[in-house]
């Protein structure tokens, strides 16, 4: 509408989770209106976050080092295991999960061709020794409670503890939008598998 | 959470309108989750947006030339006036205004001691040689009206016929917001003040 340059900076902001073409539009206006230094510190901040924030070699949590604060810190006897880096915020925020994580980046899913073998489970299966329980909380969805079974029967033989997030999580929603309270809730009331 | 870097990125965000904690993460994310070269992107659109885009010369409308393309190319005998360049995208998806337009840069608003010389009215004076029809288009808000009944009072005895959009705009909104046919309906009723 006012310039290509306009235009553009639009088209990137409607890259963002669930913004709009308008909703585009009015971010790009804020930039717009913004004074200059503060439109370079945010271009700088968004380079500086990419550059610096990669994938915990351990555990697969974003991190600004090799291994993550959560890996270097925490209990290491107890796995709680999550299909995204985003569910560790949810979960961190119950503060009454004092283990470390590990990522599977995704859960098994036939229709979109991701079995386990496209999950990070064998180097789960690598971090079992010395682990007195491993908590499964992926997703409360179709895929989530197949990847859990899948992990569970895996898992079990080995002499492993095996739990999963009690219900209480409502079926279908997403584990990194579900309120502390809930989810506090179903970490204490975890069941074994 | 992650990083000094992420929470960076996520102050960053927090800036644009209406964007809370947990939307800015989401973004955050997002960001950190592109191929570095979109980040790159995305940056340096900001950046040329930012640099490129200024106020017209003339109208006050957001251009990347001296003067906007509106004013360079339409009736000039035809003013519509608007409190913010914003307004300006609302009445243009109408389709149904021909002329060019002129940018107050707010409303008269004793609450917050902005007075007819805090807005951009000397400006409009001094272009209305060969007008034949100022429309104002200021909100339907108290500030609003009162800008556009001073304008009228000032315009009206030079010889201007001096409109203003037809209510039909609901009251207490926004222009900016407000659905291209009830602009329509308002621009095609507007009646002479």
């Amino acid at each position: 509408m006012y310039s290509q340059t306009f235009e553009k900076l639009v088209a990137q902001f409607t890259k963002l989770a669930s913004v709009g073409n308008k909703t585009a539009q009015r971010y790009a206006f804020n930039i717009v209106d913004m004074p200059q230094n503060e439109v370079e510190e945010f271009a700088s901040a968004m380079l500086e976050a990419k550059k610096t924030i990669h994938f915990c070699k351990e555990c697969g949590n974003y991190t600004d080092s090799d291994i993550c604060e959560i890996c270097r810190t925490r209990d290491k006897s107890l796995i709680c295991v999550v299909s995204e880096p985003k569910d560790i915020i949810a979960i961190e925020k119950t503060k009454e999960f004092f283990g470390v994580y590990h990522v599977l980046f995704g859960a098994i899913n036939p229709m979109k061709n991701i079995s386990p073998s496209n999950l990070k489970i064998k180097e789960l299966l690598a971090r079992l020794d010395n682990v007195s329980e491993i908590i499964l909380a992926t997703n409360p969805d179709i895929e989530g409670d197949a990847t859990a079974l899948y992990l569970a029967k895996l898992i079990k033989p080995l002499g492993v503890k095996v739990t999963r997030l009690a219900h209480g999580i409502s079926i279908g929603s997403n584990i990194e939008y579900t309120d502390e309270v809930t989810l506090s809730k179903a970490m204490a009331e975890r069941k074994e598998l």
